[in-house]
């Protein structure tokens, strides 16, 4: 008996993923995708990163349910969407679109998409970003870059968050920056909280990714 | 600052399972939506019941990778292929609707799709199914309707699987009843297991299931 083998989920979303990239490239920006655990400091580093980044940014929200996250950029006076997935554990390439064309782009530098709080899924797909950032807590465990390679094999840079308070964990630094060497050579890992340098690295590195992503001459990643 | 809130994962992929609908009906087949937790025992409850059902079968085998389940199938001489998600946790209409092309329609009655083993996202997910059959053994604990109720709640049919090894377990299959009678009222619920009674009840709830999705009155749920 013979068995086909089909394999497409990802090239439906990766087509839209495309479309995203031509929208961008157009626009002129930056698109952002920040990917880590739920509860792992996504929008607090935003609030902490966007007043003092001097781009024009708007944010994508994505949240199973909910428009929490959503309710404290907009309190910054950002633009955002809250995109809910109803369930999906996931943002896709359709939701994002769908999400670019509420935003004012012609007034937008860099875009921050929030993926949905999980170490496993939105790694695995393509929204047409430009980078991925990966935010992993001091809370959550120092085991978890061994455990969820895929989302910090694919990330661009990695940030360790809530550093402020790693004195108050069992968390080992050196062995996450391992882990997380280990599937990604040379990415970029930052030490972020309040008043640490790893603010201002962050901060530099996102000011080069928009540098790099509207480039002329730049092909998106 | 007004918070635009998008939620299309869903329509996206209704459109389609809504295009599978009238796919099957066309054909007169009755699909079956088979879902639960990784090792559930999905595939053996198919090989059990296939070839007793005296129906013409065909099977779309969803995993994240690998083509084993869908080997066992064809070992049976039953139209099989093998749906790979690559990474993601559940099966979409998109890659069900490739699936159901490359079947030979018109020879089959009835496809079951067996769904990625996993409690959580497959249930959130319109595949165009006329039925849902969900499997939990006791292997897996009595807990796993409470934890999980969405799963339960949307099944039209529950398999408590593996109830032959019952005795070597601590699963109280009366309290698992009670849990997804908790947020399924009237679901009918069979204990499964070789030589079991439940067999027989599964297999006359599927060819109920077949006669109800192929009458020429019936609108797909």
């Amino acid at each position: 008996m013979e068995i086909a083998v089909l394999r497409n989920v990802q090239e439906h979303n990766d087509a839209t993923a495309a479309d995203i990239r031509r929208l961008l490239a157009e626009k002129k920006i930056c698109m952002i995708n920040i990917m880590g655990g739920a509860g792992s400091g996504k929008t607090t580093l935003l609030e902490r990163i966007i007043p003092r980044l001097g781009l024009r940014c708007a944010v994508l929200e994505g949240d199973i349910t909910t428009i929490h996250d959503a309710e404290r950029i907009a309190a910054m006076n950002v633009p955002v969407a809250q995109l809910q997935t109803d369930g999906c554990c996931h943002l896709d390439a359709w939701l994002v679109f769908d999400g670019l064309n509420v935003l004012p782009l012609d007034a937008v530098d860099l875009v921050f998409v929030e993926n949905v709080g999980n170490l496993v899924c939105p790694a695995e797909f393509d929204i047409g970003e430009h980078h991925r950032l990966a935010v992993l807590s001091v809370m959550e465990g120092d085991d978890k870059p061994a455990k969820y390679p895929l989302l910090f094999s694919r990330a661009c840079a990695v940030a360790i968050s809530k550093c402020d308070l790693v004195q108050h964990t069992n968390f080992d630094v050196a062995r996450a920056i391992r882990d997380i060497h280990q599937v990604n050579g040379n990415v970029p890992i930052y030490q972020t909280g309040p008043k640490l340098a790893g603010d201002e690295e962050v901060l530099q590195w996102i000011r080069d990714a928009h540098v790099r992503a509207t480039a002329d001459e730049a092909a998106p990643a």
